[in-house]
């Protein structure tokens, strides 16, 4: 098992990177690293760690994708890039998934121009776990299709199931679709009739679920386009870091307020826990023929093993087969449309 | 002065909306109320209440339009409903201001049906207020318009603009357009464009905010469309909720965390009036040509009495001349369209 790593992409790169598959590789031994990137860079960073030499490879490449970059004309014109390089080496099965913390235009496009798209897979999606009052649920598409035609919906569906399956263990996982009201009648016309293409499918359909309820974990999977799944994110990040900013200000206030804070730790902790981000394993870049782990551009050397681990479970598991199967049968609005990519 | 209200609308109709009008009655004096409904279902509630009976009306309807009903059909087929008569008040100006909180679809076709637009107006939308890291901002259309065009931002602008400044007195309140990314190229082509109109408005345009820095305070108003909007509005409902049930099970969990919840009371407290949503003064309904305030389905007493106090301090500024002046020269996508209103 081979796991394939940008170490130049994200905004800690490359230590955080490289400090994260050390870890990993400390912590569980059933696989090995191939961290992609300036060998010089990574070796500075690797000279202070501990970890089996056998288990850790060095591809050196000499350029770098910022987010800066024009995603497609940047694929094009940096051939040695890391995220191109990991892209091809993941192809030509070097690797057997490939992580990367850098640009997600570069990283989506990539995606769809190196890999491309499992046989009637109309548009690949991004899923981002989200922290639920009962566990977690998976948000799809959250930034990749801004507009989407109702056929895609349905397949977001299929694309996250088979991820909650495989990466998480969730047999027959709930699917909702995000709307403005749970009556049949309420959203746009794309909406209303992915409702029903929904309720068609051989999915766990419960039904339209309204964003108030998304953390009440009656889901597993809420299905959007990319427009408001990328809002919808987004927003929770923003909220998170409002409510926890809020009471980190209270809790710091004055010494009796602190004496407080010491005495609620044990609770406060758990609740740290709850909505900590680092263990969820990254986004994957579903419904391509390969498997591809977002991380977010901030992620730590923490974020990187946790996303490392939950990368090889996948790996290991039959994801791909598995939607490569589902999508034999699973309904396509245009099916001439795969033909073409 | 008058402030009309539906006295029957609402999950805690009428006696929540009869108590909340008497506080706001006890509150200030420059003003009046007609309770609008049920009379002997107000009668009961009153006649356990003090108050200047000079100042409070009550006018008498027997009919109720509940969420169960068509919102177009029941204005049709009940005209002595407190909704419909309360809008005919209105427009026959035997008051300054309608408020209700029932059935969101029925005062929204209302308004739309029987007090019209504003000359110039595209849409009417609904403005919601959030709370901020430093106030408060207002996000519409917050559910009124599934799907826009790129003018019903702009338009949305100025409705919000002249809103903040009639009822909150931001003068040249600065907007925001939601979308999933700050630089000029992101989202879809309507939001995009969008983008380069709001810019050549003669709004205090700050540019794309995305959803996470909606909590920062950096703009007063964020526009967005009416699906996107319901979308943000509930899930920052449902994420207030989630975060405040977390922190309330960790502050009761044993003897020990109560007593520390008690030495936080004061940060607590002050927490627990920065979200307080009842103190807003309820949803407006903008571009119409008359006052129109949505409260909460699940307003309480107290909710009530805010948004009256609110509503009040609206109804004695120049804001529907404001917007009448203000759409003189408002860009229209297609100018005709105002014409079949």
């Amino acid at each position: 098992m081979m796991v394939l790593v940008d170490a130049m992409g994200g905004d800690n790169a490359p230590a955080a990177i490289v400090k994260g598959c050390v870890d990993a590789l400390n912590t569980e031994d059933d696989f090995s690293v191939t961290l992609i990137g300036d060998r010089p860079s990574i070796e500075k960073v690797l000279v202070n760690e501990k970890y089996d030499k056998n288990r850790l490879f060095i591809r050196h490449t000499s350029e770098v994708i910022t987010n800066d970059d024009s995603p497609t004309k940047a694929i094009r014109s940096k051939p040695d890039s890391s995220l191109v390089v990991g892209f091809n080496m993941l192809k030509e099965k070097e690797g057997d998934v490939f992580i990367s913390a850098g640009s997600s235009g570069a990283l989506l496009a990539a995606s769809v121009m190196i890999l491309k798209r499992i046989k009637g897979v109309e548009r690949p999606a991004v899923g981002s776990v989200i922290p639920t009052k009962k566990g977690k649920l998976l948000l799809l598409d959250s930034g990749l299709n801004h507009t989407c035609r109702s056929s895609h919906y349905v397949q977001f569906g299929y694309l996250g199931a088979a991820y909650m399956k495989s990466a998480f263990g969730v047999e027959n996982p709930r699917v909702g679709l995000i709307n403005i009201g749970t009556e049949d009648e309420k959203g746009t016309d794309v909406v209303r009739e992915a409702n029903v293409m929904l309720r068609e499918s051989r999915l766990n359909y419960v039904g339209n679920i309204e964003s108030r309820d998304l953390f009440d974990g009656i889901t597993d999977i809420a299905v959007t386009d990319g427009f408001t799944g990328n809002v919808v994110l987004k927003l929770i990040e923003g909220a998170s870091s409002f409510f926890v900013g809020e009471l980190k200000s209270l809790l710091f206030a004055n010494l009796k307020s602190k004496m407080a804070a010491l005495m609620l730790k044990k609770g406060l902790d758990g609740f740290k826990r709850k909505i900590d981000a680092d263990v969820n394993g990254g986004a994957p870049i579903l419904g391509i023929d390969g498997l591809v782990i977002k991380s977010h551009g901030s992620s730590k050397a923490r974020t990187i093993k946790y996303v490392v681990l939950k990368a090889k479970v996948l790996a290991a598991s039959s994801f791909i087969e598995d939607l490569k199967h589902d999508f034999l049968t699973v309904p396509k609005e245009n099916p001439s449309e795969n033909a073409e990519a």
